[in-house]
């Protein structure tokens, strides 16, 4: 399945991206809408962070219910930590995108990241909307995917096009994100449309599918944001004949695709990040277990700044798989790193290291741990954490 | 009570600290070791790490049976993922200790901290004891906490003398450590002795009260060291009459104080370490609910790279905490940084910012969060992410 990393257009959608004035920088793009024709199947996924932000309170109850006509995203404020005025003001801006495209406010989902604690300008809110709604057009996926650009460095989408239930579709999306959080990043994004007919439930299970092994398997720095959310939508444009089970495989392996398109490039563009690491833990007990392992090993500090420093580090490594709390035997680990074999039988293999530490100087490599325990596997993409991660995040005042 | 930041005599110890080139730094101590003049009672705590070093399984195993004469220690290498070459090694250092001090093999407990996966050099390790056993004396705590540095910037020590049982006793002890885990520092090591005589059982219990909130309480970067060890020992010189349950509870109050210290010393001198953060959870449903939180925020690298800009950044540290998977409600939530008030009912104070900032700017500040939810508690020290952490770890190679 081919996936481009660029964005395309949806039959059954038109998008927008304009400058509302919520963010500092003077004309910057800061408010992105996504609008269909009717109301049409939606899912979603949102942050499972306790502190919630007003906006995924209102979508994620207005998802449940399976239907959307349109998504508005802004940048430059979370809209979280802001209280009843918060709820307020997320519920005031669907209601002005609904007034605007003459459709139901509760079939208007909203989403918000950027600063928290602190409410947008409601004024300029609604003149951006208005401004948004007049520019809605087809070929407008990469202008929203500015939109809701914080600290990335660069906007983020991708796109399939295959043969389904008789009919060419279209899998395209657009992500945001760059650390997983933080008062200026405050989030990752992630929007996917498609043209295939498929009821709610289809698309839910699909999403969640497609999830799992691309926004759920990625970490910048291991925090979690307040206002994550993975909203999906099917306009049903493409008029195919309901999908059989195989075609039903064929839309998740789509939507997984484009999902892992956009997930990779959140890793890619993260904050500060000159390495993408493919962490991949094998021969653990379960499945569980091998995630744990890998988490650790994608979040540790240590083994993050050994990745910036090209180091192939096999102590900090291996520590970070002990300290997951897994069951596992030193004396049988084996370990790669960018295809070397640097660790084996609980034992450092001193001469591999220079070979391995050439691999790593590179901008993508792998971390591969075989345990050699059982056929538990998981992969995570995770960033080093750099010189440059520090600055973003310590330079920036609230 | 007081405790000072510098070591004391403690009647029934010696110890010393050589150089037997085992660091690579020509003439840095690197060989530590505290002698008795008979077995006396001892305690320990180790690393939970599944990876374990060799001497952690040796000194375990050893200190379990609740006796213990000496303790050598050597800084330059962890002795760890090793293999069964490293336990021999470990093995035959007790072995050459004995035999140097005429004691029972048994009777002596290794520790290691420095790289990983590298075997020392046990002919320089023996000339070393050789040494060491010539230089013990009453006044060598400080040389021994030199002796067991790695990327510590400063030894770190600690004392306590007070009446108790009808005698004057002190409790002294030292430590290093600097990030939790590298295979630079590989480890937080502290030793504990005094001159007070109890059974192995009550220095267990006061051993293990004792670091609760002090050695269990910080974190520098969260990781957990293949080769952590706490260990603890009283020679009973002090020939005080056994003591009562008030003066056990003083006892447990000295080595607690003395643990509090030395557990201080290690995060302010954590690995680029520019602030020394208390966080203190309140008001949350349990102990173990705000010590999740507490963690959480501890070890957010946003969290610490905003200590490191002096941001006060309500929105990272909130997340943080409704990241941990407790129950809290941000509507309650309060929340004061070096004491001022910066965030209430679940809404940023913005008004307060500068002055939190500003207190943010000196070397020590609290962080407290208050869920009030109900009566539970927890503090952790903690420091800042800095730049200087990253170069530290990202330009060491293996």
């Amino acid at each position: 399945m081919k996936v481009l990393s660029e964005p395309a257009r949806v039959r059954g959608f038109r998008f927008a991206g304009v400058s509302a004035g919520l963010k500092t920088v003077a004309g910057a793009k800061d408010l992105g809408l996504i609008a269909a024709q009717n109301p049409i199947a939606a899912a979603g996924l949102f942050t499972t962070n306790r502190v919630k932000a007003a906006p995924v309170v209102v979508a994620s109850e207005r998802v449940g219910r399976g239907k959307l006509q349109a998504v508005v995203v802004n940048s430059g404020s979370a809209n979280c930590f802001t209280g009843k005025p918060g709820l307020r003001l997320a519920l005031d801006s669907c209601a002005a995108v609904a007034a605007e495209l003459g459709c139901d406010g509760t079939h208007v989902a909203p989403c918000s990241t950027g600063v928290i604690g602190h409410l947008y300008d409601f004024e300029k809110y609604r003149d951006g909307v208005r401004r948004a709604v007049g520019a809605l057009n087809e070929d407008g996926l990469e202008e929203f995917a500015r939109a809701i650009m914080t600290t990335d460095t660069r906007p983020k989408a991708a796109s399939v096009r295959l043969r389904l239930g008789g009919r060419e579709i279209t899998v395209a999306g657009a992500a945001k994100g760059s650390g997983m959080l933080s008062p200026r990043v405050a989030t990752m994004l992630a929007f996917i449309v498609t043209d295939v007919a498929v009821t709610p439930a289809q698309l839910r299970t699909a999403l969640k599918e497609a999830s799992a092994s691309s926004f759920n398997a990625i970490t910048v720095d291991g925090d979690m944001s307040t206002n994550d959310t993975v909203l999906a939508m099917a306009s049903g444009a493409a008029e195919n004949r309901a999908l059989d089970g195989r075609e039903r495989a064929i839309f998740v392996e789509a939507m997984g695709a484009v999902a892992s398109s956009l997930a990779r490039q959140l890793v890619y563009d993260g904050e500060g990040a000159t390495k993408l690491v493919a962490i991949r833990v094998r021969g653990a007990r379960s499945r569980a277990d091998a995630e744990r392992i890998a988490r650790r090993i994608g979040n540790s500090p240590l083994v993050k700044t050994a990745f910036f420093g090209c180091d192939p580090n096999v102590g900090r490594i291996i520590a970070a798989a002990g300290a997951s709390g897994v069951a596992l035997d030193p004396a049988r680990l084996e370990l790669r790193v960018g295809g070397v074999k640097i660790a084996s039988r609980g034992m450092l293999l001193v001469g591999a290291l220079e070979a391995a530490q050439q691999r790593m100087r590179e901008r993508e490599f792998a971390v591969d741990l075989n345990l050699k325990l059982g056929s538990g596997e998981a992969a995570l993409l995770t960033s080093d954490l750099s010189l440059d991660y520090v600055k973003i995040n310590a330079e920036y005042t609230t």
